[in-house]
């Protein structure tokens, strides 16, 4: 008899079960591994324990591309392991990877904070302007105080300003500009808007394969259709209309596809989308009358010689009035990547294009639910968009902090290309831009019939063989999508430049030791 | 012809219409006005421009809460108007109603921000020891980087322990604390893990009238049912299971209720409950099988004599493990209320008890998507969970902070009550806790025939009058529900003392006029 039945009381079991609860935040994550002994043969007490974390993750019903892309990934104290520390290539986290904080954006945060420090002569004046600025914009002059919940209007503002610019003058209205707790935040309302009707006519949403998981997981948890389109590896992860259209006449077979999202430059695949390839998407986008998502928070990440950012807003314009003034969309930026990584203030924008008037209404509406995006990360949005200028004191150390940054970037991703594609079984398209690289990987067939057999995608087997021998933590590409048959792993290249190096030497070693064992 | 015909573009309208959007968003803020001019028989200048403002917004599709809720609030400049300045006494906004941010609490925020400052005499030894424990706990020990998803883990530790001394020692896991974007973004995640269920096995969340709309938002949003549960005015807003009974029973015949949500001390309505309401809700909740949440993020803003904060958990446990072992709740709790105010930073807890692990691992993941809550604001939670102690430097000042501004708001709860009850036609219950007043208004019947003349709430006649002859902005009584015939509107008692006089002195001269007026 259960210890309830003893004291008299119905048992009923939980309110709240796996069994009835949301089904839709179930599905988030489709791709998740079922439980299992990722120790296998490792016989060193230090390996284990560093496999017990993941199955004890695992049993969480985490899924590959979480397990591996969750930021706490700490092992606990005092194991045992053959390696001296973890690194974390697994997640864009670049202060977490050890890049320093641009000094001009946390002096002016610390104003903003303790506004005494006003009267500091340690502190530059057009950090103390900004952040004035800021203040008088905060009701209270504090920062503590809500927001509007669109965002502050005088950043607002500063948003649209630095749009023109970027975009060689192009009109930005600051009433298009919502300000958002990151970029995810935005992205999951934009979708959340769009997201209707049953059956048949459920709101399809396509997204690129390889794809960044919160696409996957917000369409999930929206209970709306991913429709899948491939990026073409042999094309350096190129966008073809052809592709799109195959995989939007597949999808109304089944549902009602509304929606494109496009990651330009790539996550996690790195590539950077040509004038072209922009040109025809936005006219594929008229064509088949879908809403465009144009996620470019790596909009500063761009490295390869001959590569440009071309933001969709200004081809779209370019392309004459029949497309600027038709085609809806929505761009999404973030505080946490390009040159700033400030990933923990959780500050973002999106601008809207040509949205019906009573849709914004609605958007306007949802947003205020949330109260504000935190004021925190919408100061440090505006010190990114209003950077300091030549005139200014700050200038100088701005942007030799900022050149630093791009550059050794640049440096990295050439270096891990030209290292991976020394390797045999290694094959690296040149990371154009963002933060990562994403190589396949040729697996032996006796490893892939050994994942399949304990039920795992056999490029998390490696990944998972590589962390246990290793300490190296990357993203298996099926947590991302992949070509069937495929294989390949998504590696930051955030680590400082020598350790970088040895961690691609540690991993092209790893592969050959692999692919030797499983030969 | 229209241009897109003009240039031989088939015109198919916008993807995105009001007709085609997400119903569930449309459906937020059920209680939304008909377009209308408020303007009405206004004469001055001023008072057109506040209404055409208004107006604005109506047409935006607001509802009559949203836009007295809204924080951007900010007359057009010059605008001439019958007032000096617009005083917003709509938000529990503390900051922006001029209450300065405490000392302690900035000075950690300046050093992590900006950890150049930790070599600087000029602050306090407890803040740089603060400031570097969070720095140490930050990946590359920067508040820039990710945290994990559920919130750093010694925040969590110092937050379990902050309530375990809270509830007398009843023990709390720091496994079960989940920080979050203020505790809106905890609610509305929690509702989204226990909605299922279609037609009348959907599931019906119990909410007491008046609620807060953030509630109303997130279950329209989730597009579960909501279920209406009235406190008690006559008795001080009090809570009464007869109440619940007949409310839950009645929802039982069209769907599936499971949830129970309780605000305490309460919003909009001030009330602080008993112990014996709280031991009854929760054995009420037991016995008819529903998740308890619990909001208690006033748990700090409790004035009046002989009332207590009892937190449902320590309630919950102090029952007997028949109940502590099987009731599943979560609690909520905020760095935006209390002594802080510390809205812009959105910092916040949720803890959760009895909660299957396989549903806790679901909600795990379901964070997890949006990566982590703002650094900056779970920095700020650690301060209040974690504040200086009497042998550190910063104790005095912090203590002397903290006290005067609970004084002041228990005195200005107790001026509030008084000068209300002074005036025929408005009753008031005492504001024992929270940040709000509620008072009944009676309102002459032409003023009613009126505003239902011009599809309007009465009471938001009322308060569009009262803006736009003093400049006093309430929230209607009808953003947060009432019983059927009986009008309110809610006010903070946030601006400072003397002001707050007078805001009490116009709004009951006022009272009177409009008495008179409809008379």
């Amino acid at each position: 008899m259960s210890q309830q039945a003893v004291n008299g009381v119905q048992s009923r079991g939980k309110v709240l079960t796996l069994d009835n609860m949301n089904p839709n935040v179930k599905q988030v994550y489709y791709a998740v591994p079922r439980s299992h002994s990722p120790t296998g043969g490792a016989d060193r007490e230090g390996a284990e324990r560093v496999s017990h974390y993941f199955l004890h993750l695992f049993l969480k019903r985490y899924s590959a591309a979480q397990i591996f892309t969750d930021p706490c990934l700490n092992l606990p104290q005092g194991v045992k392991k053959p390696f001296t520390e973890v690194i974390k290539a697994n997640i864009g986290d670049a202060h977490a990877m050890g890049q320093k904080p641009i000094t001009f954006l946390r002096q002016v945060l610390a104003l903003c904070s303790y506004p005494e420090l006003l009267e500091d002569t340690k502190f530059p004046e057009d950090a103390k302007k900004r952040a004035r600025r800021i203040l008088e914009a905060c009701g209270g002059h504090s920062i503590g105080a809500y927001s509007a919940s669109q965002g502050i209007e005088c950043i607002r503002q500063d948003v649209a300003r630095y749009i023109e610019k970027r975009d060689g003058g192009i009109s930005s209205n600051p009433d298009n500009i919502y300000l958002s707790t990151g970029a995810s935040d935005a992205i999951v309302t934009m979708l959340k808007l769009l997201v209707c009707g049953e059956g048949r006519d459920r709101t399809g949403v396509m997204i690129s394969i390889p794809q960044y998981p919160l696409y996957s997981a917000a369409l999930a948890d929206l209970g709306a259709v991913q429709i899948n389109y491939y990026l073409d590896e042999d094309k350096c992860w190129g966008l073809d209309v052809a592709e799109l259209k195959r995989s939007l006449n597949a999808a109304r077979q089944h549902c009602n596809p509304r929606v494109l999202c496009i990651i330009n430059p790539g996550n996690p695949t790195g590539q950077v989308q040509s004038r072209q390839c922009i040109e025809d998407v936005i006219r594929f986008a008229k064509e088949e009358h879908l809403f465009l998502m144009a996620d470019e928070v790596y909009q500063d990440n761009v490295y390869a010689e001959g590569c440009e950012f071309h933001s969709f807003k200004k081809v779209l314009f370019e392309m004459g009035p029949e497309y600027s003034s038709t085609v809806e969309m929505a761009s999404f930026h973030s505080t946490s990547k390009c040159y700033m990584g400030e990933c923990g203030f959780r500050g973002g924008y999106m601008e809207i294009i040509n949205m019906d008037p009573e849709v914004k209404a609605q958007l306007t509406k949802l947003v205020s639910v949330r109260l504000c995006p935190p004021v925190p990360g919408q100061a440090l949005l505006d010190l990114v968009v209003n950077p300091p200028q030549p005139d200014e004191p700050s200038y100088a150390t701005f942007m030799k902090e900022r050149t630093a940054v791009l550059a050794a970037l640049a440096e990295k991703a050439k270096i891990t290309e030209q290292i991976f594609n020394t390797v045999p079984g290694i094959t690296c398209n040149p990371v154009q831009g963002a933060m990562y690289t994403f190589p396949r990987i040729t697996l032996p067939q006796k490893a892939i019939d050994k994942a399949k057999a304990e039920g795992q995608a056999p490029d998390m087997l490696y990944c998972m063989k590589l962390l246990e021998e290793e300490g190296i933590c990357l993203v298996p590409g099926s947590g991302f999508g992949q070509r069937e048959g495929t294989f390949h792993f998504r590696m930051t290249i955030l680590p400082p430049t020598e350790k970088l190096k040895i961690v691609l030497q540690k991993i092209s070693a790893f592969h050959l030791r692999f692919t030797q064992e499983f030969s």
